[in-house]
């Protein structure tokens, strides 16, 4: 739908264009930029308060700084919405995060003025400093290449290990702004964080340092002893307060700041000054998440990504439905793990930042001292999660699919060689819908599976993921050695009554959901609901098609996989994950591993990137849907069988 | 060997043998368990400079500390050797590192007093942390947690977010000592490290503290003006200084030292101290590493891991060797790099704190401007590499295949997810040896073949290796999006005469090597060396044995596959890499989508931890070695064939 921009706003359709106004008139742009922020999101949705907050800083940057060669590098990204809108995107803008259209991150297939894709955070400084590099390798010296990264970001290692390295390289012209809202999509945590509260409620760092100076030499006053005195002081200050100065300092990083990151006209006057200083520096800008829309303000992790609203009154739209509806599988866990945990003590729960995400926050509620949000630092997470084990905790570690990429050493080095039954529950599993590539849990059977010492499975629906819940915590695993994954997807599962009593289930036990003679479905996951589908309405066609929920990648299920391949020339199998080394991948081995020969198609992601959209649109583009499975089995059936 | 150990070492079997000892006998204590640790290194092997550095510090623990109770958790782990003989393994430590003996790194398995696994960095702030939430947990308020974490260590990310959570945990009683020795096995580089060297060299930070407070304390004589000044200073030192003091400080970590490490009364006094405050805090001890033994403390690098040695002339024994012997594929990769770089202005190269393990060492002497150790710091080594790509630069970033399991996201998100064509030279894939099951590059194959825009490759010879490197740094890759992986083993290659000219490979072009009748070998990597013997000395015994190096995993040679399956209803896979998801899962995919049938034995690391040895025994203990292979070819060749 066609939004209307404002006067200013509608004459700038790049930042060539912006940098024709004036600095009198930016205050205007970012009012308008503002508003079209708040319109669009407000009718099409995706993230909202993150952009909100970088208004003034976004302006500044594209004002100050010759974009795009100069480069902006935007950490996670889901802040750029503003950066999107200036940089020849407006027109478009409303197709953001859809099927089809802009994507909700900066990406570098999608414009010029994106120069790293994102998506996941903290990868900005190391990006921006292989440009910076790569600039001076290339003898452009006057590049500019900006890191802009929030508080929240900054908690994980990644950050860490490019600051220390920026700080070495005295020649990379690199800066680094530190977007300083003292949130994540949940409010920011950890000792940084009090640290970052601490310089900016006290007085300007630099300003102490400049009082502390003025007050010594006004000492001269008294004499020779107290000259003396003060020569002393002044030593011991160079090396308490200038060589071991602050945090950032501490690592070679000339610090600036905190200045009013909504200040649009200082913001511009620093970034000016900021352009002619070379080498690592980083500027402390302090913004409001929300800023300029009061319910955002006010709750800031609601409108983090809020949906669909009204823009007059702040009101956020319920998709109205007649009929109850199922839970989300993460309402699921977050209760669940609150369940179980009331009856046995020995469980923790762990989130790297993810509290609301994940539901843990429920527990965080419920029994504060037992659930831990680290920040964002996944790997962390899972070795913290290893120390608690082998203290006899039985410690359930919450982190989305994706975002377990970042700690898959941690799983191999610290768990599984371990032997440590640490439970994995990885969210958001299978295509994560509208955040796209970046966030999609395609590759976590396929590198999760390959290692030793670890169970792999996925509930088909919020029964089942009770009951893995139910038996991951069970004196049977704990007592042993296997780490137990449970992937499950976002968003709705199929119960609407979906708390029954929770039932252990054995480990590398499937489910045969429906009998056939013709063809056999195995499916892993949620997606078994699909599968099951299509193979009752192929019934219904006269033909006669067996499905079988796996529920377990690893150990699979022998006994059915021998019932399988004794009895189907056919077979079909389905996973919200990737093919190559996935789910159909194990049957293949223990196919041949055993001696059977069948047909056998696999279904699932291909090996190729597949961008964002709506869950089921993507499972429909991959042909892995209720179609799709239906499609594949005709095929199957059509061509001629084995010799 | 049995070596024989001083007298007092002699009467300490175990910690509570060393809490026997008086504190004036601790002194010869240190020097016999130094000595004990030259004598058996020197003929046994195995790491040397990092446990000589830290005999007075793992003395001072284990005699102030309640171990096992109280938990050390050692990172890295290549330090604990005093550690071992201390601990109930002084008798058994000869068999350090050998096939079935002890494990060169702490190990869960191995003994109780060995509270957490180790072998990759910078896992021992938040594996302690875990503890000590553990411990309260357990309403156990008494047990101490110690991390015991070098300098060079302390540049991961992981260990960061270690020490923001540390820090906004109160009553977490873990204690980090900081064994602060300048170095990783190359000297130690990055900020932090430079600001290590600030603290120590200036006077001792604490020390300075106190001058400020004692000078203002004298100030007071100088009437009521000066009074307020002193007051005004007061307060804005305690914002400059005490506010936002120190590195550590600023993650509200209590700093205590820098101490000197070397000197056991005073450690000992330190850690009676430190027993006695609770909450997280942190120990800087200066050590060096080699300490106590010259030719260690000055060539540090080489000393780091000796291998045999003269203990008396400190002269390095060279295995004899008769012929002129193959190099090994890291000192192919280090030449190899360098000649391509001459050519191609383009290229840089990347390592993690591994120049002289990687050999990158040798572009680092000959380029040093376009060879970057970033520290340890696998993350920003593969998103500093994308970074770079961006800028147009061809970047060769070496990580050991262990070590990659730790950049993986960034792999995915950063480089291949954005199309960028950076090249990935894992080193140390498939069994690395002694170093045992934390250190087996086992899983790459299968994580890495997953990823969409990825080229996985492994060379089966020096020549291999040259032309993978040369072809990945053709402007055909280089101009396109994939990544380009290359992974390799430790140790020699089999060619004397390598430096052939280089050639481009065409991507996904196996080889055929050796034609045959009966069955096939499909190969990849160096282990084909092996399936080639195999198959030739089978050829002898009358069995008509075909060899295909398939180079490629992906992609896959689809030519070669088809004619191996058109022709053959019997194959064999190798790889030196898991068999879940790996190679061979990879040609099973092909035969099953191309509807082909055959029987394939799929040899490869199988699905447990295996432990340390020489590679060739663990080879042969997963049977797939030379003798492996030909028992599986003719296992398969007695079987019946398919109906």
């Amino acid at each position: 739908m066609f939004i209307e921009p404002g006067k200013l706003l509608n004459k700038v359709n790049s930042p060539e264009e912006l940098r024709k106004l004036s600095k009198d008139q930016l205050p205007q742009f970012c009012d308008e930029l503002r508003q079209y922020i708040i319109d669009t999101v407000s009718i099409h949705g995706g993230h909202f308060g993150a952009s909100l907050g970088v208004v003034e800083l976004t302006t500044a940057l594209h004002y100050v700084f010759n974009t795009p060669d100069d480069k902006l590098v935007w950490d996670v990204g889901h802040q750029a919405y503003g950066h999107k809108i200036i940089t020849e995107r407006r027109d478009s803008f409303y197709t953001n995060r859809v099927y089809g259209g802009l994507s909700g991150f900066p990406k570098i297939s999608e414009s010029k003025y994106d120069a790293f894709g994102v998506g996941h955070s903290s990868t900005s400084i190391s990006a921006a400093l292989g440009m910076a590099v790569g600039s001076n390798h290339n003898g452009d010296k006057n590049a500019q290449h900006i890191a802009i990264i929030g508080d929240g970001a900054l908690t994980a290692g990644l950050a860490f290990e490019g600051m220390n390295h920026a700080g070495s390289l005295k020649d990379a012209n690199i800066l680094i702004i530190l977007n300083d809202n003292c949130m994540s999509i949940d409010p920011n945590v950890g000792a940084l964080r009090e640290y970052l509260t601490d310089i900016t409620t006290s007085k300007s760092y630099n300003k102490v340092k400049e009082d502390v100076w003025n007050l010594l030499g006004k000492m001269s006053h008294f004499g020779k002893s107290a000259r003396e005195i003060v020569q002393k002081i002044e030593n011991a200050m160079k090396g308490a307060v200038l060589g071991n100065s602050n945090f950032f300092e501490a690592l070679n990083l000339r610090y600036f700041g905190p200045v009013d990151g909504h200040d649009i006209d200082h913001m511009v006057h620093v970034m000016e000054d900021l352009k002619n200083i070379p080498g690592p520096k980083i500027l402390h800008c302090i913004t409001k998440k929300g800023k300029g829309y009061e319910p955002a303000e006010k709750d800031q992790t609601k409108w983090h990504a809020p949906g669909l609203f009204d823009k007059l009154t702040g009101e956020i739209k319920q998709v109205a439905s007649p009929t109850p509806q199922p839970p989300k599988y993460q309402v699921v866990f977050g209760k669940t793990i609150v369940e179980l945990a009331e009856k046995n003590s020995k469980i923790v729960g762990v989130t790297p930042a993810m509290p609301s995400g994940s539901s843990l926050n429920i527990m965080m509620d419920a029994m504060p001292d037992r659930a831990f949000d680290v920040a964002i630092a996944e790997q962390h997470a899972v070795t913290f999660s290893a120390g608690m084990a082998t203290k006899g905790l039985t410690v359930f570690c919450n982190i989305y699919s994706t975002f377990m990429q970042r700690a898959y050493d941690q799983v191999i080095h610290d768990v599984c060689l371990q032997g440590l039954p640490v439970i994995f529950c990885l969210d958001r599993a299978g295509f994560a819908g509208a955040d796209g590539p970046t966030h999609h849990g395609a590759y976590d059977l396929a590198f999760m599976r390959c290692i030793p010492n670890m169970i792999v499975s996925a509930p088909m629906n919020e029964e089942e993921l009770r009951n893995l819940m139910f038996t991951a915590q069970s004196d049977k695993i704990q007592s042993g050695k296997d780490a137990f994954t449970i992937r499950y997807p976002r968003g709705k599962g199929v119960m609407v009554d979906w708390k029954l009593p929770m039932q252990e289930i054995e480990v590398g036990k499937g489910r045969k959901l429906k009998d056939g003679e013709d063809i056999a479905i195995l499916s892993i996951g949620h997606i078994g609901n699909d599968a099951l589908k299509a193979a009752n309405e192929l019934e219904k066609e006269g033909l006669s098609v067996a499905h079988y929920d796996l529920r377990f990648v690893k150990p699979l299920d022998e006994e059915v996989l021998h019932e399988v391949f004794s009895k189907f020339s056919k077979v079909i199998t389905v996973e919200d994950g990737c093919l190559q080394g996935g789910m159909g991948s194990a049957v293949l081995e223990f196919m041949i591993d055993h001696g059977y020969t069948a047909q056998v198609k696999r279904l699932g992601i291909p090996d190729r990137l597949v961008e964002h959209g709506e869950q089921a649109e993507l499972q429909a583009e991959c042909g892995f849907d209720k179609e799709g499975i239906q499609k594949a089995c005709l095929a199957m059936l059509a061509a001629k069988t084995l010799a």
